[in-house]
């Protein structure tokens, strides 16, 4: 099992460990060790070159604590549930959905809960632990609760993604991009999801980093001007027409995916595209990954349409490590139902229109001796019913009835009026949709660490295993090793270190133990390039360079090595052009 | 005031606005815009190449969730209180030290609830809100509490500092470097604080990020190699002599820091160095800011000595951005009483030492007979205690009384005899000391923007305002700036702001509006470069560039614009310098 063997290294070597050890470990938490951040820190600094630097989305970052109202809006308090049983004797909780899954081997996923309660009598299942009646079956919240301030009336909970930060500060975000449409906003940073009991290391967290884009765009014009460039380039899709057919994946141009009907937007193919490209060049294999796009019972309440970046594993199967949905004007509309905030951008016309309108006129005289209290509220009803519908309600009944409360309002002719004008408009007010690419970091590192453990076979017939992390993602660059532990080539080989480290390249100097299982040890952590300091080097001032993966050696100056690693990792050179 | 004036460009501009505004807004909580984003990450960015890059510190990730265990450990569930009091009548809650100073004027922090219950009784101190009757003072936590999964036995807080982490993964992170003193562990990351009604913006978060590193040492030797090469540099600090002679802050030497036991070690002495450097070149100006060394009364429980570093501001007066404190071997020895684990590094000595001990042999088959199931425990008090004190008991009692529950049992010469022995010892077994520099990264954010607003006048005798960022740190290096918005000119401007793009240089094009509103608007958000295409650069293939600071302007071709900015933000050559 790759899984196995890369997690052990993975541990023993300082890249990824369960938290808490000390105190027995949490399910659900991972701890990035000294080479793990730098490899996410590394990953993410790529993904911010792609998505803010190239594509100009800006980053924000909002709290990761989020007051009640917010949630309730985005439909997290009421929708971001599991289904849930304990049983009655001795307290253990489960999925609902799993334990009836594993008892009567069916897939129940998304039933509601009353149908799941009915399921397990009908099939008598029972405690797995204790074979006690399971309770009735609830909608458990998957959010992590909290107060805010000290009296305990304000409710709040740890975010369950990003995004909802960036749909609160539209108006700011908006005005930052001076109101025009598309533009888009990337967050990363915390989520969480206080699963029941989380049992897979890695692939399901209660706490993980999100790397989230927001692109707002014109509901009527999901196209992109970079399409054009890219429409020839191949993705790897599993529509939901070869899911059902029981196909696989299957290769399609950007053009043709669109063409086809597959993927229904310009923006979402392109999307698509750059984060096949972005996991390339952080160097997932082609082979190892797929998009996969949602079934209709899958899909977030949200979602119009949700594409799934999956990756293949030996433990878990294909994970799902990104998704790209067409979230509509869902999360916007949501948030100005229940804020009454104008999260609207003003569309203008290419040419003004002239349209004809009837508006009323409301006697405010009459209108407020008859209504009173209920005059604002009146006035606001009468302004977003249709003009006709009230004036025909009072040519066929004499009257419009409004009601407030208990109180039903005969609106008449002496109440309001209404007049036929022309109007000017230059534009009006839309609510943009949004595309969404969302990035799972950690399944993200986990993948990328998996498909990177490579073992085969040196010389002499040993396994040699290793991580073939490429470099400019690679934590460490360069090993320094000098070849016998003597001060003459020690002082060289710390030099070095401090040298390259002056010019921000991360270096690691390593002179415990022969050289061989120096070079070992090295390459089980993924380091790139191992430079050797021998007796030579005081003669000629060279040193050995050495690749991880080619096990090719090349002599360079010592003055040069910086210069070297440095052409190397911005792939200016390859290492076989190394001159020596 | 410069506060207000800084903050209202940096709502308006997208660097800093306060959380949740559609929502009314949640007191604590602040958003980081597009360019505020932009500036933390560029602060961060350079604070790894001080940190980890150029000190060699590794970076770790550990969860913002923590199991209650570890948060007992560490002293917060105990400790990390204000004393609150809440009105009998109207349930407003009050921090009880600043109620009872802003009613009696006088300093209470640091007593204890009781204490202040009977000042509040003696001096009828009653709610400012409804006067009515305030209840007992009680200690209030200030972690934000949870639960994790669903059972709701296991209690989460969201951390209140980021360096628990590295010390429960101590073991971990020594066995990476090689159980080896000392070594350096960073972490940089959210962390909470539930204040009780924060009530001043960016200073007082109740969500804030932490760029904390805590450096493991031998703790009979707090020196560093590092030492000479800054032992003449210049720090300015503000002792608790000076302070208690009511002077000002003062220079010293780092040596004359040490020699004057001002500092109490050459690392402490370092790192306030480190600090100070850190702070001036990301542009904080040396006069705005000292080292104060906290009274004793105001340390936190674990620190032998901690020095914060301090800002002046218009608005809050002197302010903390950082501390470096000496925690001792108070955190490992919490975690290894509550742990039970060994988080202590070998220290081998130079030479092996023979010592003469003595040590207790049980008789194991009395024993057991004896003391049955307390055998275990009896032994491991055995172990821990000093022989000579067993030894003389006998010899003068007849026997050594042991107390486990409630049974006392007589310890005799049947059960245990003493044997002295010649042991060579290799080492011995040490709990580090740590020595911790804490940045609190929103108040560095904060005070960079605030010291960073200047006004000065123009040639027109008109205000200009700007944000003096220093370059390499701004969020937007360079405004794109076609003269006129027309497409000969503004096909360039895309062009170039695409070119610089690529080359990883945020830039941006701003067409709206004349020239002179354009380069006020970049001025206001700090952009350093502005460069500008006119029709002259349709023949001449050059474009203008202008110093934001010195309002210079040089004539640069249009194909060398992105070296040219590289060149500046590395310091590769200075604005006068470039060739036109």
């Amino acid at each position: 099992m790759t899984n196995n063997k890369m997690i052990s290294i993975a541990k023993k070597r300082g890249y990824l460990y369960p938290s808490f050890e000390i105190y027995s470990g949490v399910a659900g938490f991972y701890d990035y060790g000294p080479l793990g951040s730098m490899l996410k820190n590394n990953i993410l600094n790529l993904w911010r070159q792609y998505y803010t630097v190239q594509e100009g989305y800006y980053e924000i970052e909002s709290p990761t604590v989020m007051p009640k109202e917010a949630l309730k809006a985005s439909g997290h308090v009421d929708n971001f549930t599991d289904p849930m049983t304990q049983c009655h004797d001795c307290q253990q909780v489960y999925r609902a959905d799993h334990i009836i899954g594993e008892a009567i081997n069916k897939e129940v996923e998304g039933l509601p809960d009353s149908k799941l309660t009915e399921i397990i009598a009908e099939n008598n299942i029972t405690c797995t632990e204790c074979g006690g009646k399971l309770e009735d079956v609830y909608s458990y919240n998957l959010m992590f609760k909290t107060k805010i301030g000290a009296n305990g009336k304000k409710i709040g909970y740890m975010r369950p993604e990003t995004a909802q930060g960036i749909f609160i500060a539209f108006k700011r975000l908006a005005r930052f991009y001076k109101d025009k449409l598309p533009f888009g906003v990337v967050q990363i940073g915390k989520a969480y999801r206080n699963e029941l009991s989380p049992r897979q290391g890695m692939i399901r967290l209660r706490e993980f980093t999100l790397a989230e884009t927001e692109i707002f765009v014109d509901p009527t014009d999901k196209t992109t001007p970079k399409f054009d460039s890219i429409k020839n380039e191949k993705i790897k899709l599993f529509s939901q027409q070869l899911q059902e057919e029981n196909k696989e994946a299957e290769y399609f141009t950007v053009k043709e995916a669109l063409e086809q009907n597959i993927v229904p937007s310009e923006i979402l193919a392109y999307q698509i595209y750059l984060a096949k490209t972005f996991l390339t060049e952080i160097g997932l294999p082609e082979n190892k990954f797929r998009f996969r796009q949602n079934l209709p019972d899958e899909r977030a309440h949200y979602a119009l349409d949700c594409w799934d970046g999956e990756v293949e594993t030996d433990e878990y199967g294909w994970i799902e490590i990104l998704g790209i949905a067409d979230r509509t004007d869902y999360d916007l509309s949501s948030h100005i139902k229940d804020s009454k905030e104008d999260l609207t951008i003003f569309k203008e016309y290419d040419t003004v229109k002239t349209v004809t309108k009837t508006v009323p006129i409301i006697n405010n005289k009459n209108f407020g001796r008859t209504l009173k209290k209920d005059s604002t509220e009146a006035k606001e009803i009468i302004e977003n019913t249709n003009p006709e519908t009230i004036i025909n309600s009072i040519k066929e009944n004499g009257s419009y009835i409004i009601t407030i409360g208990n109180n039903n309002y005969d609106i008449d002719e002496t109440l309001i009026t209404f007049e036929t004008k022309k109007i000017e408009e230059k534009g009006e007010k839309v609510v943009p949709h949004v595309i969404e690419p969302s990035f799972g970091v950690d399944r993200i590192v986990y993948s990328l660490l998996l498909h990177s453990y490579t073992e085969d076979e040196n010389e002499d017939k040993e396994t040699r295993k290793y991580l073939r992390i490429t470099p400019q993602i690679a934590p460490v660059k360069a090993v320094i090793l000098p070849l016998v532990n003597k001060e003459e080539l020690t002082t060289i080989a710390k030099d070095i270190e401090f040298e390259t480290r002056k010019n921000n390249l991360i270096t690691m100097y390593d002179v415990s133990g022969t050289i061989g299982r120096r070079y070992a040890r090295s390459d089980e952590i993924g380091v790139p390039y191992a430079i050797t300091i021998d007796y030579d080097s005081l003669e000629d001032k060279k040193v050995t360079i050495r690749s991880r993966d080619t096990l090719k050696q090349k002599r360079i100056f010592i003055t040069e090595i910086s210069k070297v690693l440095t052409d190397l990792l911005n792939n200016n050179i390859k290492f076989e052009e190394i001159t020596e």
